[in-house]
């Protein structure tokens, strides 16, 4: 037996560990987003997610991971259905696909919250399809492929600010303007209501559950264990996390007296997304900082969209895009030089006297991602909605989509059939 | 520090962590059964899964694992209470039983599926601990025994279809049947009324933990980290219940026009089931088309049985036994020679060329485990019935178990106890 | 590369994987409090977890790690904010901090079980950072500093059971104490009336994350995966919980004649709390005698207290407590020579022949470390209660603490806010 063996088995097992836990962020993302809306949908909006991971699962397999990993300048072209020779001393290629698979399914899981209560359960099936073989992997394959031209810009995103969760606020944000908002959301004057989510316990567990995936998320991204940096990158992943819980707190209970849980859930999730890009380019002091600016501006920017007549019904592109363009921006200024040596991607940052340099890459990257990932998806739902509608009927969303789209409530004991629609199921039954 | 000793270690990490994964599946089958049946024994369903887990644990490691490890051709009379002179260079014994602990306790609690709503309690503890001594162990040493027959007879099973689903779902279906259908299941010319879950949350959510806890049932039986196949064995496992998934969605909405998510989640249980003896033996393609045909299955299956009379509450036997069957049988197919050399058990499939050989001993493995299982279940229930009765009252069964078994509902502020039976509480703590 | 950099980097990954885990517990702290408490409180119970860890995140980063594993005798002074030079060929500072801040946290989540459903929000977060740093750390210092005084007369605790939980279930008990009993918990006779938990599915998801949790907790802490030890002490822990559920339904079903959910619950807990001391120095028959003798004692201990008038309403003192006071003197009895010569910490017990030294020690441990524990908390709550009160208002009580503290309740559709406090929200706002 070679040392190298031995190492690299307790690589894989790292990433392995790793891929599991951002896998199980599927859960998370079920019950947050389950928690966060009503009663009469939380059946679809949890059981979707389990579709939404099985296509992208099949989908990434065939050809996601070709196209974000292969060969190729702008995008990649090699290594369909995992098709790539084995290279002795890798990772196998199998576990770089499930961790990869694992970023993809959370940047659509991200995607649905500007969905959630009235899209079609068809248009989950067909965006996530679409999603995972003609968005994702093109960004991906800029900022992560081997050839990619911002990887080659020196573009700094360690685990995916940009790549994973800016893409996915994005096309939430895209949808949520195309499918207009809830009904009840906005008065006829504009003024918003407020739809609270029915479950704040599962919201919570959702978000630890996504917290606990973090520690996969950025710290695998150093995809070895040889020399214990990922314990340096969970570090810094935990105390933004923890700093922007705390800056979500107090920036909500200025702003309206009550340390409001959902506002709370926020800045965890945004701080964590802001840290994502910057994670092993900074300094311990910088994360606490990136995560507390990053949870304090969450409740500002849901606030801003609400007002603006956008009804974001999990403010996912408060969460995910906003404090994705912050994480992404954010190592730009505080990129610290051992720490990019260390990684190897970029220069340091504005205040380690690293110039404007690293700060315009970073901006550039986002807004190149932004504008692609904005008019794919616009394409899509535009189509979509030609061919045969996006939203369901006003009926069915009053109704609920756990009856309209699966036939039967999430909570059949606490929510009754209206008798008309019974009376149908059961002539149609008789039928 | 020799590398053997480090690659031991990696090696132990590994399973470790897959034994961690997969009794992690116990909170996943407590959320799926308490999500798929009434509001009234929810406390009961999910409670009786932790002294479920607490007795084969017990159980298993005075008796159990030296039954189904320890020496011997029909069963194992070696190593009680884990007395095992440790064998340089090996797993330790602890790490093993762990291991093994972990399937056991799945293996019964797919069993508990057809005992739901109507058993006693101390049903459950008795038969669950029989069932780790007398049941699971001798089927587990027959085919997973050093020297067990079937073993030597080239029996695949990787992760045990056979061994941990199909014994679970044998035993749940001759449960169900001695049980009788609950009250209200059937109107008297036998047409079947549905009885819906109460919270399809929580049983998205169980599901998700059990999928992520098939990260460790299959890839862990590798046993190994050393040369990364076990990212092989994740990928299959993924693939199949991906597409196990899609195919029960598309099976249930052809035929109710609804994409009902009770049937999607036992679309992806019955694929892992399926693809559980196989993952090791077969092509990613395959993988795909084992999963989908048994996602596919399990829908017609379950509808099958009700037509039939049989109320099995939780699908137990469609999930764990005809997946588990397919799955068994699926090798006798699509088992790959360049796997079945890497593995090295039995042969290739009828698909490449092995002729018919594999798929008869699979069968053979089948129709023997299936038999010795449904005897020994039915002989255990029968006795018990003799002896102190397996059903609860009706009064009880109306009132739920949550009240009559545990003294108190799980939801005591949305469930009201009935004022007779409360002040019959009354007066008793009184006296 | 060399052999000992990849043993390193095992154990790197072993320690990541325990704190993980151990951080996962979180939510289970989180659901079994919601579960045990009343649904107008349920938001804010779960949410506050999240405050709670972050808090502790923080601090620990800051202070906490330093005072605890710093150099000195009587508390650690130097290492703040991490900064400690690293050590060839030894874990990573981070990985250390992130696995001493998951048992941190732990013992803050135990000391909330008194505070439950009457403490104000500001109260858990000002408590909480204190505890950081003026508790934990000192008992720590004493038993697992390199220069410890009970360390140097060898105490024995070898995961936590009097750092940890005695810590924590001490602070419960002054807490609650101090609070006073909940509204409605005594009627003026002094009788108790039950005020049960509102969702047992949660109580039992949340045991079975805390059990699984556990799985990083003892293992963990033999911080090296190199000789599969922690394989044995994951033996002992899981056969002591196994113990403690059925011994804790025994109990209670002799004394009530009812299988009581939240009754086994706190059984497991309880076992687990005692083993977690003892689970290095003893043979696994042991094992299941501290389980099961904690399991039963529990039960008991639960009745003493709400028979006196001490409304403790996650039962934290006699889970934590009592069960943490009898797994730290369960080594002076039952630690095995053999095993006291590998772990290198104290003596054998009294049933080896070790005398009452070993006995001695412990509970001279368990002694200071209550009084330490005991003075500080009342001292912190005390002079909270001057300056600001500890107890929120009747009427908020009687609301509940998701809309008193929160500005929403955490079922918004299940719970509708009294009128006029509605008619109040709505003038704010408008004005």
């Amino acid at each position: 037996m070679k040392i190298a063996d031995v190492a690299l088995a307790v690589d894989t097992v790292w990433v392995m560990l790793c891929a599991i836990l951002v896998i199980f962020m599927q859960a998370g993302f079920a019950l947050l987003e389950a928690g966060s809306t009503r009663m009469k949908n939380a059946g679809h909006i949890a059981g979707k997610q389990l579709l939404s991971f099985s296509i992208v699962a099949l989908f990434f397999w065939a050809f996601g991971y070709a196209l974000t990993f292969g060969e190729g300048k702008w995008i990649g072209t090699t290594g369909w259905f995992l098709n790539i020779p084995a290279e002795p001393g890798a990772l196998p290629t199998e576990i770089l696909y499930l961790f990869q698979l694992s970023f993809a399914a959370v940047s659509l899981a991200i995607a649905w919250g500007g969905f959630a209560e009235r899209a079609k359960l068809s248009v989950y099936i067909v965006f996530g399809a679409l999603y995972t073989v003609l968005i994702y992997p093109v960004v991906g394959h800029w900022i992560w492929g081997a050839e990619g031209w911002l990887h080659e810009w020196g573009k700094q995103d360690f685990a995916g600010s940009t790549v994973v969760h800016l893409q996915g606020g994005i096309a939430a944000l895209v949808a949520t303007v195309m499918l207009k908002p809830r009904l009840g959301k906005f008065n006829k004057d504009g003024t918003p209501n407020l739809i609270p989510g029915h479950n704040q316990v599962y919201s919570v567990l959702g978000v630890l559950i996504i917290w606990l995936g973090w520690f996969g998320f950025n710290p695998g991204s150093t995809l070895t264990a040889m020399d214990g940096f990922f314990g340096y990158v969970a570090l810094t992943t935990n105390l933004a996390a923890a700093a922007g819980a705390v800056a979500a707190m107090v920036t909500i209970r200025m702003l309206t007296g009550k340390a409001e849980i959902p506002t709370i859930l926020n800045g965890v999730l945004a701080a964590l997304v802001a840290i994502t890009a910057a994670c092993a380019f900074v300094e311990p002091w910088a994360a606490v900082i990136i995560g507390a600016v990053a949870g304090s501006l969450t409740v500002f920017s849901a606030l801003y969209f609400e007002k603006k007549g956008i009804d974001d019904p999990i403010y996912a592109f408060s969460v995910h895009g906003v404090a994705g363009i912050w994480g992404t921006l954010s190592t730009g200024f505080f990129a610290s030089p051992r720490l990019v040596e260390k990684v190897g991607i970029g220069k340091a940052g504005l205040f380690y006297g690293g110039g404007w340099t690293q700060l315009g890459v970073q901006a550039l990257g986002v807004a190149v991602s932004a504008i692609y990932v904005a008019i794919v998806s616009f394409l899509i739902l535009w189509i979509l909605d030609k061919i045969s509608g996006i939203r369901v009927s006003e009926e069915d969303e009053l109704l609920g989509l756990d009856l309209s789209e699966h036939g039967s409530y999430g909570y059949p004991e606490q929510l009754s059939v209206p008798q008309p629609v019974k009376a149908a199921a059961t002539q149609e039954e008789a039928s």
